[in-house]
């Protein structure tokens, strides 16, 4: 099967770590393709970011529906346009916000999420409640360094995230730890080893969940709220004319 | 008092509609700008078009901080690029669905909101849950037609509007209905008059919001959540450029 | 238009404050009459109370309809009687708690309210429950002080309020304060100024919300819940005879 | 143990049925004093309505108090004035609408509510939500009936209690119905004949919920919420004064 | 009547406290019989634990129900085998966790539950969330005390008891105070002495709302969820064969 | 890796429909053993038969624990006793219930469950409720078809699986639909073509989901809810001993 991940910052060495840890973790069948668009902020903090970034994933989808991919990874952890993108797609689309947060539901009774700003905690709290996961979540703490900080990271990283690792299970009651940065890619086992508690990447669960979607041959619904997208008249974004079918 | 009323869409005959809408129930001292992107899909019905209709949005709030505007209304009933726009902005921001079901809650112990299409039950339903609205609403109901039919509309359209709001009204006790599309300015009399209940067009409730929040002095709070956008390297969107602070 | 405020509680020179904050916001074409009934506590810190100057506010309602206000404002943070003379009033009726939250929802994800004493908490949690608006109050504080102690105020009060408001904005993670009593009239310049958020008196956004309810010739549902109160026996309660239609 | 039954309205032959629905069930060492205020509505059936009868529950329980009752209900489904008759009383105080909901919790998953208009169906939505019962609820159903018919009843009111229980049972889901009006006091041995589910009336559930306090020794918490309600100056209310300990 | 009492352990000092307990408060008619499983493990503090006692529960039970027992009590705070326990048999069963909840709502805005160890939060948290009572909990503490050396006890266990109930109090805003294991029972006193608010012990809560609901004749209802368990083929358990009717 | 999926009840051809459902999905490379346990009921339609059926399961994960195996998927759409398998077991351990719904949210906005028999529906929601994941599910339906049965099935279970699918779709707003018992493997294909949107089976989700776990070495979270049972005496229950580490 051919799994498209979607980095929908523009910062290459970005996609290279998230196809790097995805390649890690594929099943031997599995080929993974990452790119980045070309348009759209060098990382994704706000609201705002995620804006401008969600162009740039519907693009890389369209041109995924056309070269017949059969699943879809946004690696962002706000989920950058996932739902356009459903709308968008046959093939099924998951974030990596999401699906670490379905697959820590399988390993304890509530998660923390460890993420990057204190800006950053309203936007993945919504996202949480979106996907009608309150109850399951223990807490949103954050390491307040920017992703592109995170990325360059180092030692001083790992030690912030164990810190509040700490504090997540310790005062919120967290079972499970998910991170909370496509940045943060590969911090799980330093993290595991201080901590002793499971330690999800979004990046490895997405790939996980599209490898068993595909192996079933599900797809996203298209009744009700995830249809193709009406055809209309567009003004502007050459890229995505005739994207809507 | 100058405000900025942005129709996300780039149908010019709604924007003219919606300027007329404001105008009509603006007091005196409010002066009163409607404009539309010149970029994105000609009515907004999912997801997808959001996401194009969000980049126009923020264009325009962007200038309009150069313009200093006291604040600004995003006149779609999905409130697209709602939470961006308050980050790039200094001036309030409100959306017409928001401040329809706001002022609702004054008025009822429940509300209705009777938008377009099925498929739009999806994300309005969404919209209620992230305003934390959900035990406030009776139900959402639709009247299965497109955006610029509605806009053309006519008897018809009132006819389907008044059968779904005396539905909500008896089936679902809503005590107040909700305009749910911005094509949808003009029809709350004829449904007062037939069903005898408040009927409310987020296009006013936005006017008077924003009148109150201005005549108040009240501004977007810049802590946590809707700060600035961080600064950053951003490939395309040339428009946007200089946008952040 | 004009507009009543009844301050609850029978404490003139409360009514007075109350005045003055609703004059120096209310718009030039708005009449503002602010009264306190002539039976009830000195001031409301307990459901009991609530219950004694409930049976005030009626009458003044009951009073203003014969009169033909536009609207109604109840000054007390606990909008005692608010539900009761929504059946009374066919004008708007709306509560100083009610519309500062609903005011608040707009500028910020999350709002903390700073009232009066440590019994308070549970009164108003049971507020902000009845509107629904639980997932959007990040705190109730307190500065336990007395509602007249507080009018008699000072330095001291400023400063209590900016210590619990630093809390509610650094521990809590609230985007907007909220004066959790009428009687805090005033103090948001100083707050606003010491924390850099924005902060609400209800008597201010009761005000705007009525001016705009009015502009838009909206008042409370008739159908359901609101309904005016059935005609039957009523022993005692003079002042009210004759309330019901 | 002696109980103090208090009906909030003015009307004596419900007071009379009421007292002999609780001697019925009474164990023998209870004494039971079925009262009712010299004050207010013949019937309770809107916010207004318990507006004006909490204050003689008040007063009857200012009295109760000052003649050493080991506990209080308030007889009317609407619980009115239960909040505030707890911050006056030291010996518990109960309501007929929360205590059938706590009872009848033991015996079913779902329980449903039948009460009298349908006006009455948000404030009785309003106090399921206060209690935090929602979650157990099925439904809130009427029969229209007001208060006083429903007492001089009749083979009528049964048939429609049991055409809504059906309902209830069939449609919503409800495995255990409660009566919502003290003037059903008696309907459910008809009722459950024909449904085969347990019918609860709150009277009986109110008695046996004080038999089992005053067993126990329990009493309202004087901390945080219902502490004694502030010393203070009361305008009017002559009946009252002295209450506040 | 006749009440059954069951310690889902198998540690008869412990049935033997449970029966002391419960005879000190029930009524002079009420005849309680405590009983303890032959099969199970000494004490309950797992998810596994409650697994293996409810065989022993529902035993229990069914010899209850062959001696005509008028209500059954289930002593062990988690409640185990009260939804399958209610299937079996048709009067009334209820658990000490449950009714000490219920009780609790009657005296306080919110409650806390003072358990045993760490790992026992989370089963008692899914309890109040079965129960739907999550809104009237305030907290979950424990002593990290393992049940039979609560049993055991003495001085230290009181002023662990009364260490976490004060931070109940003062930090999670509790009104009334829950033990949260049977081997708690008699606790209360000291507590209550310490702390001047409520505390409940579910034996006692248990036994009271099986009075009630004895005296007023209401049994489990057999609609929709707690049916008898169909008949059918089961291998092993025979002591349990023939139960199902 | 060697998965052991875990038929609950003692029903073999179940057991073996089961195993064959697993191996046609399951990847080259995963070891399917599918067993039942040797005591229990012949299906699970109960509280009361999924406690019986928890024993056997229990065991079947202490042997598969000393086995060796990757990972347990527990194959009854109520998942009896996965919270005290995840205790018992080091490698992860999901139910068929859980996993269809975890999968179903990456596929549509709300999924619906079609189960069994009418008493079943308070189980199922229970357990919804339990995963925290009651706003993601729009209903619940049942056929009224015994376990047993439906495994016979045959033409007719196929079309009152269609037919209610089909009024989930319509009338509820499901997007996906689930197979609510383990029996009903296979019927998603003609339901799919009928009804045009994705129909999952639990049994293939679990064997997915395990895959990804195992493929990422994630297992069961041993802070704070699963930890091991404690050691401590048990009567009975002979091939349970020892089980406890």
């Amino acid at each position: 099967m051919r799994i498209k991940i979607i980095n929908p910052n523009t910062t290459e060495s970005m996609t290279e770590a998230i196809r790097e840890k995805a390649l890690r973790y594929a099943r031997p069948g599995t080929e993974i393709v990452a790119v980045n668009p070309s348009t759209g902020p060098a990382s994704i903090e706000s609201y705002y970011d995620e804006a401008l970034a969600t162009i740039g994933v519907l693009e890389e989808v369209r041109r995924g529906e056309a070269e017949g991919f059969d699943g879809y990874a946004i690696a962002c952890y706000g989920d950058p346009g996932l739902y356009a993108a459903r709308e968008v797609a046959r093939a099924p689309v998951v974030g990596i916000g999401e699906t670490s947060m379905l697959m820590a539901c399988t390993l304890g009774y509530k998660f923390s999420i460890i993420t990057i700003l204190d800006r950053f905690i309203g936007p993945v709290d919504e996202m949480v409640k979106r996907y009608g996961l309150t109850e399951r979540c223990a807490s949103i703490r954050v390491i307040n360094t920017h992703v592109l900080d995170i990325e360059k990271g180092g030692e001083k990283i790992t030690r912030l995230m164990i810190e509040e690792g700490r504090k997540a299970v310790a005062e919120d009651r967290a079972e499970v730890l998910l991170l909370g940065c496509a940045g943060m890619a590969g911090l799980e086992e330093s993290m595991e080893e201080a901590l002793g508690v499971p330690v999800i990447d979004g990046i490895v669960a997405a790939v996980k969940m599209l490898e068993g979607l595909v192996d079933y041959g599900k797809k996203t619904s298209k009744i009700h709220t995830f249809r193709y997208p009406e055809k209309k008249v567009v003004r502007g974004f050459p890229t995505l004319h005739g994207l809507t079918r």
